[in-house]
């Protein structure tokens, strides 16, 4: 059964820099050229956390060196984020799928998302983004103005807003390519965040979270599968504790109960859950499964993963 | 009469920095909404010369600062810009046609065009790129190992090598969203520069002539008429000098004559008119049209600029 999937990769497909880069999306490419041989017609997006951070850090180096050299708002960083990731994977897919005899067209899409600028995320910046510093070198940034936050006992990161995505302003051209059969990649990052001045689109100094994006988009471009992709082949309640509970189905209402009830980590497995909740529960017979990448074949045959709605 | 026009915007038209860009593609947008609103289909295609300069001297900035950070490759640099440019030239167009009561999807294409590794031009690089230099910095960088030239009187800039165009590896994606009336940014900076080596595409540190690159993309998706913008009205033979003739039409043939007789200066005139020659020569019926942006709508309607084929 050939399905319309959106396929959301993690941070950790995609490697660190751009060495780990050009190796990670080879597997990352062979496993997804897997789905597309066998039928599936697939929309993929990505995370770009270690990248944008990478991206802004090296403009505000340059703009220290040289007078002319400019600081690059967030949301411009995300642009140049999309074509950083989305070169090599293009290239990835498409050499994956020239290896199995499938000549189709796979292309990046430099992708905006629409935020409201009344959304109270942007008063409380939360989402980490970039390299990770100790606390005397977080210190002096919080000095200079930036939000910084410890994460996960792995150090201090830069935060920045993660407002609710409301609209992904190139759906028309990503549907007309999945219609048409080709490969996309986009809403890369999470997509560049925009406000609606009228007519006029602004660029916001935020991250939308990748996952939240992909289930907007996956509504939009009526898709019937959201495939969310981690580094665990399913979701658990009390995760990493004696009382651990792998979940092999997930329907609405007790994923509404266990959010409701704290489960699931902040900035990691719940906006996943509640991605999955948002795109299974926008109309009847659509589906998420929350996965790993190397399971996610099974995981639409029903063997593995965690199927939600 | 709706034509499908291929429109390679200069440099000028998208500004120096960033401030510049975003006012700058205002007025390039205008112009570019007003052809669309005679009923043309467009595919737009843009130089990158000061973007990609500044993302590439940003890194080099960064790694000089941060053990972590990387110096790009030239390809990746061009991917960045891609982002960079499409982003800002999307939205104004968008809004341009929002403005006007058209709700026609606009986006860009991350673009790879394909170049020969055994081009000569690897040899001898010549097309220059980013800021300029004083001959004291010039020679310093030179001695670090970079190629520079002096531009125009203008000082010293960086030289890449600028191989022939091949191929869009994009082109059934482009063909897609322009035969679907679809407004497509493509073929940023002359395409991100790539060598074929089986099924894997590689890198190549070059920047491929715009007005080329869009020459070939125009072949590619059957479009009838390129439009090369650049700063003055019309070609001219013996430009600047007293015996200066403007051209109002140019045959494929006189076109031929000029160039091997030396006329049109390199790197400026003489790949627009080789592009316009190439495209106008591929197929009956083909036009290539080169003038300034604020000439495009006449010049489509014969009443100025140089028309070629």
């Amino acid at each position: 059964m050939s399905k319309r999937i959106v396929l959301a990769l993690g941070g950790n497909a995609l490697g660190a820099d751009l060495a780990e880069q050009m190796v990670a999306v080879q597997s990352t490419s062979n496993a997804i050229a897997d789905l597309v041989e066998q039928g599936h017609h697939v929309v993929i997006t990505h995370g770009n956390g270690p990248q944008v951070g990478m991206i802004q850090m090296a403009f505000e180096a340059a703009s220290m060196t040289y007078a002319h050299s400019p600081v690059l708002p967030m949301s411009v960083c995300v642009a140049l984020s999309q074509g950083y990731i989305g070169y090599d994977l293009q290239n990835a897919l498409h050499e994956a799928l020239l290896n199995r005899g499938i000549d189709k067209p796979v292309a990046t899409l430099i992708t905006q998302v629409e935020v409201d600028e009344n959304d109270p995320a942007f008063a409380d910046p939360t989402k980490p983004i970039g390299s990770f510093f100790s606390k005397e070198e977080a210190d002096a940034m919080v000095a200079k103005g930036a939000h910084m936050k410890e994460d996960a006992g792995r150090g201090w990161r830069r935060v920045v807003a993660s407002p609710q995505p409301i609209d992904v302003i190139e759906k028309k051209t990503v549907r007309l390519m999945f219609d048409a059969g080709q490969v996309v990649i986009t809403v890369g990052g999470g997509g560049i965040p925009v406000t609606r001045h009228g007519h006029h689109l602004k660029g916001a100094s935020a991250v939308v979270d990748k996952d939240l994006a992909s289930a907007k988009l996956a509504e939009m471009i009526d898709a019937d599968l959201l495939i969310i992709l981690t580094a665990v082949e399913k979701v658990a309640l009390n995760f990493r504790k004696p009382n651990q509970q792998w979940l092999d189905r997930l329907s609405i209402e007790d994923g509404e109960r266990y959010l409701a009830e704290g489960h699931f980590a902040e900035g990691s497995m719940r906006p996943k859950v509640e991605s999955a909740l948002s795109f299974a529960s926008s109309k009847p017979g659509r589906q998420a499964l929350i996965t790993m990448l190397s399971k996610a074949r099974e995981g639409i045959e029903g063997k593995t993963g965690t199927v939600v709605g």
